[in-house]
């Protein structure tokens, strides 16, 4: 099976226009087919504290009422995946910036409301594998925003993390798939405030150990669990590590199933 | 040759959410390949008004700094773009959004600055018909926004009436191919005061009649300029009249070489 690479960047690397060209660059020197799926960084709430339009966070998720929906199309799909797309051509690399709604990229449906009111924020129902997979045979590299839409006619938002890794399981079946997910760390610590507590593997039996002895901080919990449901659906390799990872020879964390 | 319709809006129909959605059921149900291109309309001055950026207009043309290049960015490519793209995926058409730097779709270098600087605008260099070709074929729909890009890292803004002739004009090789541009008035009109003193048809040898006699508003000379140019690249009709023209059968301003 041919290799796929699908990456996700987000926070710093998006809002530091050296970072994110350094990073784009190494991108865009990455062999074979690949993805790239990209958060908005803090641009969001930037503008919204501008447009008068209140930035309202829940647990680290933001609230999307419809002009704050409005706002984010506009930074996500537009102003971000759009800088990203033209320095992409410029590095060679033939990108193509997609949200859920373009060819139907990714299908979703909005939030039930429980106890919190997510507003617009949509849980992925459906990938078509098909449309990436005829982007790729054309050499062309999807860049993917974190929006998707309900089919009739809504967009909405969806977190960043959450496509990457529907995005590598819908392609698991074509493709040997490695999902790297690109953050200010050098992948998973022993000891978040130690950087050089690296821990270099994870599998199934090795995260059972490092749960009953609460290594794991609480942030990187969600990020852990979404790779060993990847892996179990099809995914050969999830990384977590340094922007710098994805084509350098640098230490990261490398989950597997075994 | 198959038939190709490329339909250009913008104003008002991108402005008013009824006249939109009223405006893509109908470009939804348009038969055969199709390429839609839109205009921002307000919402940039709107926008740029809020987050406090000086709005600078130069005969009706935008003066794109910096600051105004990133936010018509974020509703060219992204927020207006997207809002179409998920309607017409709900009006079951397979949409599929681009600007310029999106596969390399429309390559454009910044304009020279003359007695004017305009900014970050672009004139075009190179339609890559061969991405339209593509998505065409897989009965793909793609939606183009008034964004191009140097090949350089550059995104320019770019007026979307000439997008829509260049990308007819690449386009009128492989296609019999009919430029709909649709706007307020039901075409070219005698007098610009009576909605019923239409012009419905116009080739070569009436326009220099209708030029000599002043008959011609100002405003629509630039378009009938482009038009004729589109024609002599190989394009078979300008369409100039109602939104509502483009598949319902009432009258409009039919463009022709004889």
């Amino acid at each position: 099976m041919p290799k796929l690479n699908v990456v996700k960047i987000g926070g710093a690397v998006i809002e530091e226009e050296d970072k994110l060209l350094s990073f784009l660059k190494d991108f865009a020197a990455l062999k074979g087919p690949k993805i790239l799926v990209h958060g908005g960084g803090k641009k969001a709430s930037l503008w919204a504290e501008k447009m008068g339009i209140p930035v309202q966070m829940k647990d680290g998720r933001r609230i999307t009422d419809a002009p704050t929906l409005e706002l984010i199309s506009g930074i996500y799909a537009g102003q971000v995946n759009k800088t990203i797309v033209a320095h992409l051509q410029a590095f060679g690399c033939n990108a193509l910036g997609l949200s859920g709604a373009d060819g139907n990229a990714i299908l979703a449906h909005k939030r039930p409301v429980k106890a919190i009111d997510y507003g617009f924020v949509g849980d992925v129902e459906y990938v078509n594998a098909s449309l990436y997979q005829q982007l790729l045979d054309q050499a062309i590299v999807p860049v993917c925003c974190a929006l998707t839409h309900d089919g009739k006619g809504q967009l909405l938002n969806t977190n960043a993390d959450t496509i990457t890794a529907e995005i590598g399981k819908a392609l698991a079946k074509s493709f040997e798939t490695k999902i790297s997910y690109c953050f200010e760390l050098p992948g998973v610590l022993k000891d978040i405030h130690q950087k050089d507590s690296l821990i270099e593997k994870i599998n199934e039996a090795s995260y059972t150990e490092l749960l009953l002895n609460n290594t794991i901080s609480a942030g990187m919990l969600p990020k852990l669990h979404n790779a060993f449901e990847a892996l179990h659906a099809g995914v050969d390799e999830v990384a977590i590590g340094a922007t710098k990872m994805i084509n350098n020879p640098i230490p990261y964390t490398s989950i597997t199933l075994k």
